[in-house]
């Protein structure tokens, strides 16, 4: 269902070799298990959020990874701009919205880095059902059809927002859903435990980001936003389901779930299965 | 000697349930642990400074933290508005003064945040012994007779503070003391290992505040704020003795900590014998 | 190699004894990580960075680790404050100049800090080759014979790093190298992992600063920086090299690693074997 190039597999070869550095302006809770997740799987992270720095940081970054879990006035200035770089320079950038639901201020800044287009929105359902609302002018998002199920009601959701926003969404949850607008992949897997874990979801949209980077780094001319993305969270998935099988509870399940990444095997015909394709035109 | 509905137990099952959403503005090295012990005890973390969003973060909250760890001055304004808006909407509120003793700065800071009658302060003997004396005006806490051991001086002084603070004292240590001024509930249990893990105790400040949360969203009409912290410190410590049974040192600690607490049974019997109340008017 | 009352076991059971109380004003990622391996191995953490508790935070410390990881202004001020009074009242502190090859940011922040005499400089070869050119006003490291290969030469910038900062500088990688301009002494050991692993050298940064306070608080009169800074090296390689032997990957490795600092043997004949000294005059 996709092409030999953009398997998981070979995305996550890609990556290893390049071990692309991603710059990350992210939350206070993820900035340690961000910085393991991206050295576990093979990238090489980088935080920096002082506006001085901003342009060099971006300068010699591959990818960019924007969350937005604790705001103030300084760091959305200094998201701005990375965002701001990353766009002008082309390079992939990952936005996660992380509970823009809760303030007026995380949609406000939501909406000002939406200026600069990002490649893909890293999300869980409510937030991106959230966001959807956000940027259809306050209309919110229509509730379906009685019979819809939720997921299938966030996936339309995630469509939509791809659409307007004109970038891939990444909406992930018990099933994954990645979509251009066009084309949808569900993925399957991960763990239950992967819910009882901070910044799960945060790690997530950086190692997006370095898959990205390592897509836009690949030779074959055969970049694909979304395919590339897809390869991150089957990766992702595939780690959470392996040090799922035997832990005890959410402490010892991080440990695992580093090694898992760490020793994800390339290779592994497990990797490309968990991902389906349909159109969605 | 606590009440059924009030057995450390029963308090468990509520927060379980309730998942309640902690807002916290904790310091720079507590934040990913505290909200891993959140998660892994069954409530929902959320960590945000901005002045912009405090009030809208407070009005989905069920309960707030405080901790004074990495001040700096527009934290400590953020910190005033949380607090602010838990004490007028009667949400309940801990304070945990760390390393009050440190610094003028921090000494400011619990004394504007007092203002705003935290439910509960949690610290440990030396920060309760230098916020009673803090707020004795400087006249100090008298030093005790030559046969009084640091405990019974270090109660006295959290008994003292409870009753000009007009709120809960939680004094954790190698025996955890819980006052309200006229109650008192020791608990025993942890494990020597949870000082040499950092942030052990500012994460247990916010699953005090956890669990006042649960408490407050009983429907049987029994809220109190002694016997809420005192269920959260009975749990705490017996994740603790659960987690030091077998592990090598501080590192193997931390994962099997958060495991217990995860997998602590609501109906252990060890939970409740863990207390011992007093009457100490 | 090293006099009997310098070697790492005798600097290790000093530290332990002293349990020093190290001041770190240190990176967002490395906060948490940091103040788990002071703790592991017997020092006392404080991490603080409002200039309004800087001079009592320093005068309560007996050492200073400063990290430039995620700058800002403010936090550049607090730095220079603190380092000012380190230097002024005879205190050990330690710089690590982290990824100071990325931005003009980093640069002006290390030559600002550097006006107050670090004890030490704690970085990998990169860093060392990136400051000592910066030092070099600008005019390079220069490149060394074809046949000298990558050690070497940022060995020989490390001696010249040195003797211009008048400081030891503790270049850590695959090898270690210590050198106070005169003499220097290389330390073996460690586990590959250890690059997988975030902040495990802004860690070792502060574990240096813990080891220089316990050198000073000695009462034997032989305070020497080269060696408590040599002393710090080989404990954390002999830990290294014991957590990596069974782990599956920089997960596992984390809390084994911990395990290994808390559980280190000063007695250990391993420990000061890895030391070798020579003369570089």
């Amino acid at each position: 269902m996709t092409s030999p190039s953009h398997s998981p597999g070979n995305a996550l070869r890609r990556l290893r070799q390049t071990t692309p550095l991603v710059h990350n302006i992210t939350n206070h809770v993820a900035m340690t298990p961000t910085a393991n997740t991206l050295l576990a799987i093979g990238a090489s992270p980088l935080m920096a959020h002082a506006q001085q720095e901003i342009q060099e940081i971006s300068a010699i970054s591959a990818a960019l990874s924007i969350n937005i879990g604790t705001l103030s006035p300084s760091w959305i200035e200094a998201m701005q701009l990375a965002a701001m770089c990353a766009h002008r320079d082309g390079k992939p950038w990952v936005l996660d919205p992380v509970g823009i639901g809760a303030s007026s201020l995380r949609q406000y800044a939501c909406r000002a880095l939406l200026e600069y287009r990002p490649s893909v929105i890293r999300a869980n359902a409510s937030e991106v059902l959230a966001l959807a609302g956000e940027m259809n002018q306050g209309r919110g998002v229509d509730s379906g059809d009685d019979g819809e199920d939720a997921l299938e009601r966030a996936s339309r959701a995630a469509v939509a927002l791809a659409r307007t926003q004109n970038c891939v969404v990444a909406m992930t949850g018990h099933v994954d859903v990645v979509t251009d607008g066009q084309r949808q992949i569900t993925i399957q897997g991960g763990h239950a435990l992967m819910g009882r874990v901070t910044a799960m979801g945060c790690a997530l949209s950086s190692v997006v980001a370095a898959f990205l980077a390592a897509s836009r780094a690949s030779l074959d001319g055969h970049d694909d936003t979304l395919q590339a993305t897809a390869a991150a969270l089957a990766c992702y998935a595939e780690a959470g389901e392996t040090a799922g099988q035997s832990v005890e509870g959410p402490g010892s399940f991080v440990p695992r779930f580093l090694d898992a990444l760490y020793t994800l095997d390339a290779d592994s015909t497990l990797l490309a299965s968990r991902l389906e394709l349909t159109d969605v035109t």
